[in-house]
């Protein structure tokens, strides 16, 4: 379960007691984040992205963000490969569905499908998890609605090639952890097999590429491949984000060393 | 469970291990919310009020806002029909119970229940849990301690009709929402059949009442019922509390239109 | 599972799904708490040792607080009696393995272990999520890796006794928690049977020791024995860190009275 509901309220604990109610083979119910900011679709979608492949086959992931609540919009049921999801129509699901080629997509029929006391302002309560119940139990995606063959796109930033010499990609910072690493949209790919050859530069600095944070002294800045298989910039055993002065939205440029 | 320990401590995590030692058959722990501010009864009511009925039938629910621990202040463990329930005798289970046609409600016998080694300051881990795993594994409720036909009330505000020529009623704001939404105490059945027929004036300004979020532009305030069926004031796509500079206590009248 | 990853990130929440995904038998996976601040190993060690023995028998805890990630340093698995442990090698189970007469340490062998794809970043999601999983599954500590007779001392402060007339201990607060409670390191047994025998020093204010907050009137500040089986400076119905103007590392002067 990804939301942006936090958990000052019960929203999130009340989906919980939904899908207790009604999924008669649930396992368990993780709580991937809840502190997705407001209404930010694009985060939500990079959250899930990473996150869903470090989960078992027949996962159901529900992810409600969903600033459409109460407008038209679709619910959408999708199944790629093993693993099921349920999200808004806005975007939230489209690199995942963009990329896959095992896939299925339908509208969830709201009607049949939500609570009948359904509200018009919480339909993680009375759609989404009534439908994740209906997942979990078996029911296939085609059960859920009609086959849709188009979807929302996200305004999600892509990293772009900007010089040959040297060789340079820009991108930006997409997410900031808790210890104020800074997490790019450049794929760690493109480093090919050398790390040593690149640098980054970021909020007026230039970083090596590392191996890992050792490779470095202790409070210096550095660029590396993380756990997300992105460039970010860090300094070990410190806070780059408050370091360079830098945030979400601040461009990094990805350089072969000259 | 529902608490006022927050997530930074491991009150709750200890919690969940008491638990899940001695409740054979467990299922799940469902975390409500355990942000409810430290010691506010009132919040906690309002909250396990709401939420309970989204739980399955069996469902133990556990409360623990607690400012009385370590003085006299009973236990009490209650059925309300076919949901269990563990809150301390402060007025927090008060709405729950007087509204309760088929219930059971005894005071905890401390002494059974608890833990050989309770301590004065921690009855969630040394008093609730081990009450909570005894309903779970199927004790009735009279077997934990002695019937009571009393118990504190809580000092919750409750709604006032206040004029007839319009047809007034006067509520407050009681909680605020992580996206700024201003829940009042004011039941949405008091609009009848006809929303459109209603508004709510709160923080100076006065309100349509909308049956969803899109029935206005963006950024636009409006009152509806929201899933607690209650009368919110929101703002489409943005923060009532900040945008009206409204909070909890807040009076709110609701009147119909002339 | 106990990390300084906190929960806005969905670190823990990958955790979780490799978790699900590798151990067959899981029962449950029960966050302790994921807010110690960033690499305060000794916050995390202060939080397991009171807090791992309220779970049952044959639980695997994860502990996660890692400055040392992509350095050298090696991870320890361990079993104490009938609980499992898995924490990096830097002090973080010093006091529990020291205090411990039936144990068995080994340091985890991360190439045979950990996933194929480890990251250089993430050794929670990448080595000690399966490790774990191996656990509960019912390998033995012994399969996961080559016997270890000494680990890293943590830097925790111990209290000391500083005069036999009057008898007097100095500690310091080691925790505040939500409350404002002040967490001593001072251990309650130092009171013999009789806890009005003695007074507390702190922040330049001398506090009765009482059995409960109840001994004392609203508002007013005490010393007693709390949950963790320390000395505790607290306020009754309010917030002793607030009230004495005191936090973590604060000395703390336990006297007999005279």
């Amino acid at each position: 379960m990804l939301t942006d509901f936090g958990q000052v309220d019960t929203y999130v604990g009340v989906m919980h007691g939904v899908l207790w109610t009604y999924a008669k083979r649930l396992r368990a119910v993780v709580d991937l984040t809840h502190e997705v900011p407001a209404q930010e679709v694009t985060i939500a979608s990079f959250h899930l992205d990473a996150a869903f492949r470090w989960f078992p086959p027949g996962t159901v992931h529900v992810a409600v963000v969903d600033p459409g609540v109460g407008s038209g919009r679709a619910i959408l049921a999708a199944r790629i490969g093993e693993h099921f999801f349920l999200a808004p129509d806005n975007g939230l699901l489209a690199r995942l569905l963009d990329g896959a080629a095992d896939r299925e997509v339908v509208a969830v029929d709201v009607e049949r499908v939500g609570l009948a006391t359904c509200s018009a302002t919480f339909h993680g309560r009375d759609v989404f998890s009534p439908a994740a119940a209906l997942l979990v139990d078996g029911q296939a995606v085609s059960d859920l609605g009609r086959p849709v063959l188009d979807w929302s796109r996200a305004a999600a930033p892509s990293p772009e090639r900007v010089s040959d010499k040297p060789e340079s990609y820009r991108g930006e910072v997409v997410s900031v952890d808790r210890f104020g690493n800074l997490i790019t949209n450049l794929p760690g790919s493109l480093l090919g097999d050398e790390h040593r050859e690149w640098e980054l530069e970021i909020a007026g600095q230039c970083l090596p590429v590392a191996g890992t944070y050792a490779d470095v002294a202790r409070g210096q800045a550095l660029a590396l491949v993380d756990s997300y298989g992105l460039l970010e910039a860090a300094v070990r055993n410190g806070d780059a984000a408050r370091a360079l002065g830098a945030g979400r939205g601040v461009p990094a440029l990805l350089r072969r060393r000259t």
